[in-house]
């Protein structure tokens, strides 16, 4: 037998990321393994949110631009999250969406290598990835879209390669690619790597620097913390920086914002990232999101991830045999996120089975369900219980229930 | 004399909308002529998004995006905002900055016209739009931006102009166009117009379809009280939403955004307009924000300002003669918006000696104090003394004093 529930607590008791639970608002009666599509709320998060709005936004107004850090809070926030993902301060910023962000760096890099004209993914990346990549290159003369499965991106790179961009954490099986290896590839090739770090910020060990990245977006409420739809993140090595120029001039990247000049001269460094206006309030969250994880140790982050998911697969081998559930995420763990994926012909009325029985998880059409693994606020026995309820779902076939079947606009 | 205090506050009492101000947190001691640039903070929005945080994120959490309607906020606050400036519900929608909705349509307009390759807007636009648009014309291959001063516009205006760029309502002297008259001009000479609403929306009439716009964008953080860096909003017309394309092709503009597949189709109208995933907590604001105009008759609240503008320029001529103010906007209602401006060598160290006293204005470089009038939430009162101070700052010169003349980060 894998793990008796006695064991399982025993392993909790042991854990010493335990503490950090207490760091978040946690749903009652309800088992979370989602927190790496929207990340659970840290209550620090409600207090920084609620004096935003009371006392920056009601009392201060327009002061609080300078007198609470709002103009600043882009690169401060960037500098947080630089130190969770292996970079400088100054070498990540926070801006708009993951979307708008890979359109911002593809088209800022394209230009860097004029006789290059392909842009090549991987077939089945996220969407808004490829969605991104199409509009873009539509804009550069010469330039087109390769899109390669994973086993032929090798083969693929090469003279005409400008710029490769991977989601680092797959968002269905969770494969991940080996930062250093690939990066260091393409720069072989003479191309630069753009990589989403999207399933991996706040997840898995990410060392940017020591790795050779120049270029990575990320999403700020997945494991982040940063709540829904919060601003995302970008990275831009530092040799890089003052080379590229963002195709979306907006006044908050200016040299001077303020100076109301017709010219644009872009703000030097990381700043030149900037478009519009940020989301303060939105931005207010993100920073307790990151916040959230000071004092954690990032190897120990991921020890316990590992250990959620071995857990997780050695239960679900165990007491979910022959019941047609498939493995599909890496075994490796260097070759993994910090999520489990599951193959099913019914994932998604399994998924709506457990959900309504307190263990929510998410459906990925056509079939895979997947659990979030989040070291910071889950426990060994949340796992424990969560296979528990799912081999019941199976076993008993309650899944067939009509209500489950029934698809709502977002799943 | 043009107003005695008593005959003031004869005004307010008479006021149709004097009870709007109650729906609104004012700071304490302070007069407040800075809503063009920040809006006030709505009652309303403190339990929206105290709401959104601790109920809809922290409990309901993955869920709330069909429950609460997230994943819906972008149209229904755009339908709201359609009702404020003239548009029908569905060409409105909530999206990105002013920055990023601004380089979108300038991108997906451009194609309609390709032998066109002229984007033409004012010289002193304000910044971002400029610089939006340089970086957007790069973009398009022949395509040129041609700057000119306001009275060369029309002459400007011809078979190469492909966009015609104009802020409705100038940040800096409050000027503002014709729209109908310009729209109509700028079609006749084969070119379509895209406004910037950032200083009209919430605060002067806007009929957009009566006037025949095509395209706009607008600001969500000034008139429209929808809190700092709140997300801005996008207007295409009916008849264009089809044939035209984000260049920005985010997940949320996908006609099945969760059906993830790689090839990008276009939502159906305006919905393809939106990129990444919105910030959930800022639109909560912004929401709360388009609310607090519940019940207004848009024609009193212009009816208010016109009034609120006339008595202030009427006690400024009359109290402070001679002391160097020069009002640089406007006169006739119909060419101005919701601020007067003043030109004065000195207006740097006016603006913050007024700040110190309790009337919150705004700098803008290099000589120009603007006071933004916002019919909601001020008083007749209000700007009485507010002239009042101003006209004892400049009898007194006592903005000479050394601590008004250091200059901050954002003024």
């Amino acid at each position: 037998m894998t793990a008796t529930l006695d064991e399982v607590r025993a392993m909790d008791e042991a854990d010493p990321l335990a503490s950090f639970r207490d760091r978040f608002v946690l749903p009652d009666e309800t088992i979370y393994l989602d927190g790496n599509s929207l990340g659970v709320l840290p209550k620090q998060a409600i207090a920084r949110t609620g004096g935003t709005v009371r006392h920056e936004w009601g009392h201060s107004l327009i002061r609080s631009w300078n007198e609470h850090g709002w103009i600043d809070a882009p690169q401060r926030i960037g500098a947080r999250i630089a130190a969770l993902i292996g970079a400088k301060p100054h070498e990540v910023i926070v801006a708009d969406s993951v979307s708008v962000n890979l359109f911002k760096l593809i088209l800022a890099a394209a230009p860097l290598s004029p006789d290059r004209h392909e842009l090549l993914t991987e077939a089945g990346n996220f969407h808004t990835d490829l969605h991104i990549a199409s509009g873009a290159v539509e804009l550069v003369p010469g330039m087109r879209l390769r899109i390669e499965p994973r086993e032929a991106l090798d083969a693929a790179l090469g003279a005409e390669t400008n710029l490769l961009l991977l989601t680092h954490v797959h968002f269905k099986a969770g494969f991940r690619f080996d930062m250093a290896e690939v990066t260091a590839r393409a720069k072989a090739a003479g191309a630069i790597t753009l990589w989403d770090l999207s399933h991996s910020a706040g997840a898995v060990p990410l060392h940017l620097n020591r790795d050779g990245a120049e270029l990575a977006v990320g999403c700020g409420y997945k494991y982040l913390n940063g709540g829904p739809g919060a601003p995302a993140f970008l990275y831009v090595a530092e040799h890089l920086q003052e080379r590229l120029v963002s195709p979306i001039r907006g006044w908050m990247g200016h040299a001077a914002p303020f100076a109301f000049t017709d010219d644009y001269v872009p703000a030097p460094g990381i700043m030149r990232f900037l478009a519009g206006t940020p989301p303060i309030l939105s931005l207010a969250a993100l920073e307790a999101g990151v916040e959230s994880f000071a004092g954690a140790d990032m190897d120990a982050v991921w020890t316990k991830s590992v250990a959620l998911f071995d857990l997780f697969a050695d239960l679900v081998g165990e007491r979910c045999a022959g019941l047609g559930l498939e493995c599909i995420s890496p075994r490796h763990p260097a070759r993994r996120g910090s999520h489990i994926s599951y193959r099913h012909p019914h994932a998604f009325e399994i998924c709506q089975a457990l959900i309504a029985d307190g263990v929510i998880g998410d459906f990925r059409a056509p079939d895979v369900i997947r659990f979030g693994l989040t070291p910071l606020y889950l426990r060994y026995e949340d796992v424990w219980q969560a296979v528990d309820r799912l081999a019941a779902i199976l076993a008993t076939e309650s899944w067939r229930d009509p209500r489950f079947a029934i698809r709502g606009k977002v799943t």
